[in-house]
């Protein structure tokens, strides 16, 4: 899984180093997330960023070989606030010490990027109000939803527009719960235990059975959504604990399943908010979202509803989260460094030739043995049929149906097609689509 | 739906400019996006934008009541280079002139913001370089979906990760006439003319119909998300005009309907791309996707698949990609407008106070009159049963039922739910949950 870098790539990074091409970046917290930021900084070729320390308690039991020899690794954080690094990665979580690091490393002039969405539900604004007075940023794309890339197009993609409000599935821990009782109407105890056993809850899962990790997401999202800063704490969290199996059969009578919510309105200069179980229609988005998913919904006066879906959790894709504020903090940080788009694109050689199961349907005039012929041609050029469609009612002069092929490549199947299509009982030429499953 | 700009924000507008604080933006191309991104720009409080110059041919026919004295009218595009506009957005759209216009605005020190997919598909390598060369950007995030800000969160959310694969849903007209025959089983010819009828389609929508359209978009989202520069040219497109409605009852038979899919992954430096008619799963993201909205999927080593929904087209949705790409220039363009992102942040009143249908499930003792007792109470406090459900087979001593109730606020609902928890007969306390719609 993890590889020691090529001599090539470090040569390249102490290079662009010399030349001031690259931002230095020191990484505190080397948790689940925090290694695998290092293993993706460590992986890609053109971040424009090299890591210079992480820092961690008991580092020396937490050296890895497949960082680079470059990297210095301490366990005291003052070396870090010290050091040369333009950016400080926070990933130890938690309010304490949390807090106080990233208060220094701004005050210091460094950027911050942290994916601590305690700290920031409850001190953003004034941090925010820090950077800005030191001349840093502060960014915290991973704070929400993980690797979904919702925080970063409210900071740009949407930021045009005037947003009214914000709804989301943002706990990935109750939507593995609801959703395994909703699919084995098993008891909400058996499914946390499950939950528990695979790793999607801890032992103690209060904060996010009880809504007090969701709403911190949520009071997130309206700061930067909506440019409302509420406090977590006042916004009202309804736990899950109450839903059983039953629920779920009322709600399917109702074309309904129950997920957690997080919701937030601007309604008349209030802001409607709340964290809780709902029932939302078995065939609406939410509805939808399985497992350990994350949704988030945008509504804007001008650009509608947009939805966002993908891993909510996990330390690869929250680490994304983490390297795309570094790049973009690093980009900002200096026009010299501003990297030329075109440069890293590449000239691929460009093919069709996907391999798929395959759809062909035929239109013919029926006679004996049409069935026969197309299938010693299929035969012929070593195509499978998967399966045979033909309804029944339709007129014999135009008479269609259905072959379903084994995957195959578009060049393997495009020969018989043409074999196919001048047969004297087919009336059109074939039509033939990809099955995508 | 156009309102006279008040005269305060003229004057803060007016105030901001002469302290530098703005970005002076000029507009080319008037049509339907251009007036939706002039109506943004004149509504908006604090985008840090100032509209400079309106050019359109035929400008006279053109000019609004609601558009602020202080802009330019002009039908010449000279002006516009020559004046001290920093942006030029370009929404005349086609090859030619915009492509002169576009060059002539880099080449003259300005940034460029453009909607124009044809352009971007054909020259964005070309034109990013002489951006990049000329010290200013060059943005296009309203070139693909719209609204959708897939681009924008290319270059922010997931950056960090490297992607191996994109999809989508990206033609609203062929997404809208292939689910009209899905529904209504109708020929395609007479899909297309409602379509047409309704504005969705172009009376000739061959650019559409047969993939012009869409893979130049996938061109674009190959550079922007794979880094792979292809001309759309060499991506392989396949018409939708040979779907029938008899296609749509085979693939529902396959448990598919089928969709117009633009697909590219990128697999040991060749990419496989091409745009047409698929089948796709019912249940899948592509088998939801409805009307005329777009949808795009990603995938990444790091961070897996992202979805991103909405409105792919329209002037308000892509006016918002347009105003989002001018903010993240002006931003950038100078460190010494970067707005303090807690300076436009207000602090409103939280409420929980939502007004929806409700879902009420009791647990009780059996015995006669609950019921009438219950529903005493809600009507006491003129609250609307919606339905009573009750199913069969339980224990008497520990019955569930559930009331749904018609929409009323949280508030007007609480005293009749503290009633109803203190009855004798309820074993525990009444589950409340909301019924999102």
């Amino acid at each position: 899984m993890f590889e020691t870098p090529s001599k090539s790539k470090v040569n390249q990074d102490a290079q662009r180093d010399r030349e001031g091409q690259v931002c230095r970046v020191a990484l505190i917290g080397f948790g689940t997330v925090g290694r695998a930021v290092v293993k993706i900084l460590c992986e890609s070729v053109d971040s424009g960023l090299l890591l210079t320390h992480i820092c961690n308690r008991n580092v020396e039991s937490k050296k890895q070989p497949w960082v680079p020899a470059s990297v210095v690794w301490t366990d005291d954080v003052q070396s870090i606030l010290n050091s040369d690094a333009e950016i400080v990665v926070e990933l130890i979580g938690g309010l304490n010490p949390a807090h106080q690091i990233v208060r220094s490393a701004l005050e210091a002039g460094k950027s911050v990027v942290t994916a601590n969405k305690q700290l920031i539900a409850r001190h953003g604004p004034d941090l925010l109000q820090m950077a800005a007075s030191h001349g840093c940023q502060l960014e915290f794309g991973a704070s929400v939803a993980g690797g979904v890339p919702v925080l970063p197009a409210l900071r740009t993609g949407l930021c045009g527009d005037q947003l009214h409000g914000i709804a989301g599935i943002l706990n990935g821990t109750c939507n593995y719960i609801l959703s395994r009782i909703e699919h084995a109407r098993i008891p909400f105890s058996e499914a946390l235990e499950e939950a528990q056993a695979r790793g999607y809850a801890e032992a103690d899962a209060s904060e996010d059975l009880d809504g007090g990790d969701a709403r911190a997401k949520l009071s997130i999202l309206a700061l930067a959504g909506l440019k409302s800063h509420v406090a977590p704490e006042s916004i009202r969290a309804r736990t899950i604990r109450a839903i059983d199996a039953i629920d779920f059969d009322y709600a399917a009578e109702l074309g309904c399943t129950i997920r957690q919510i997080s919701r937030a309105d601007l309604k008349n200069g209030t802001l409607l908010a709340e964290v809780g179980p709902c029932l939302v229609p078995n065939d609406s988005p939410f509805g939808r979202v399985q497992r350990n998913l994350n949704l988030v919904l945008t509504s804007g006066q001008y650009g509608g509803d947009i939805a966002f879906l993908g891993a909510g959790a996990g330390g690869d894709p929250t680490a994304v989260a983490v390297v795309s504020d570094l790049m973009f903090v690093a980009q900002s940080l200096s026009s010299r460094r501003r990297r030329d788009a075109a440069t890293y694109v590449t000239t691929p050689n460009v093919s069709s030739d996907f391999e798929t199961p395959w759809y062909l349907r035929f239109f013919v005039r029926d006679q004996p043995g049409i069935v026969a012929r197309l299938a010693e041609i299929l035969a012929a050029h070593r195509l499978n049929i998967d399966s045979l469609l033909q309804k029944p009612g339709f007129d014999k002069a135009a008479l269609p149906f259905v072959i379903t092929l084994e995957p195959c490549n578009d060049s393997q199947l495009h020969p018989a097609l043409e074999k196919m299509s001048s047969l004297d009982f087919a009336i059109r030429p074939c039509l033939c689509l990809p099955i995508l499953r």
